[in-house]
């Protein structure tokens, strides 16, 4: 095993359990922080990236806010250019832009996930983030 | 100066401007993370308490969400007994409860404050916590 690929925690927050595997190309780990309910419909999760982790494409219908609290990775929305995440970055995604974050290959990346108005219809998941993709970023 | 009280930053984020007096007992700072828009309606704050600061008796029309970063505070809400908050701790302030939040006297606090449904209304301040109130936690 790599030890440099080993991620014994998050930051501040719970690591939390794996993430779906579905979803996901690679080790990713999601806490719970604040569960859905019908007052707030704002879930906030605790999501951290092992390196080279990165989830599929998707969509959020009602939009979705990253803090990024620690690590190093990417946000990208379709057709531009990958930006790259540092610890104290604030990324707004709109709703139905469709994107995809993960950590960088050499470096774990942590963020807070907050989705507002989660009423208003859960995630769209598409095709992952392919091999080829992520390595001509 | 006392240097013990002296804050030089926040954690993670900006610790941002000194938070408007008339609605704090001491000295705290507020950095804008995501600005209230019409999309989200879900401002984020990342909000930093001197020692022995704290916000006056407030409500939320649409509730709010903190997420401890760091240091050590309190929260309460009217009627119940003070709970400390500590590093990780999460709250969930449900709309319209009267509730307000701070640091300890013998230390700074800092949390995430997410304001989901903001398009419910304005936060309706109230009275301050006074030092007999705080003093007797």
């Amino acid at each position: 095993m790599n030890k440099s690929k080993v991620l014994p925690g998050s930051v501040i927050f719970p690591k939390g359990e794996k993430a779906a595997p579905a979803n996901f190309i690679g080790t990713a780990w999601a806490e719970v922080l604040v569960a859905d309910d019908s007052t707030f419909h704002c879930p906030v999760f605790n999501v951290t990236f092992e390196p080279g982790a990165r989830n599929n494409w998707h969509k959020h219908p009602g939009g979705q806010i990253l803090l990024v609290t620690g690590g190093k990775g990417y946000y990208q929305e379709e057709g531009k250019k990958a930006q790259v995440l540092r610890e104290g970055d604030i990324i707004k995604i709109p709703p139905h832009v469709k994107h995809w974050h993960g950590a960088a290959a050499d470096s774990w990346l942590a963020h807070i996930a907050i989705i507002p108005n989660a009423n208003k219809g859960a995630p769209e998941w598409l095709e992952p983030v392919t091999d080829e993709e992520y390595n001509n970023l």
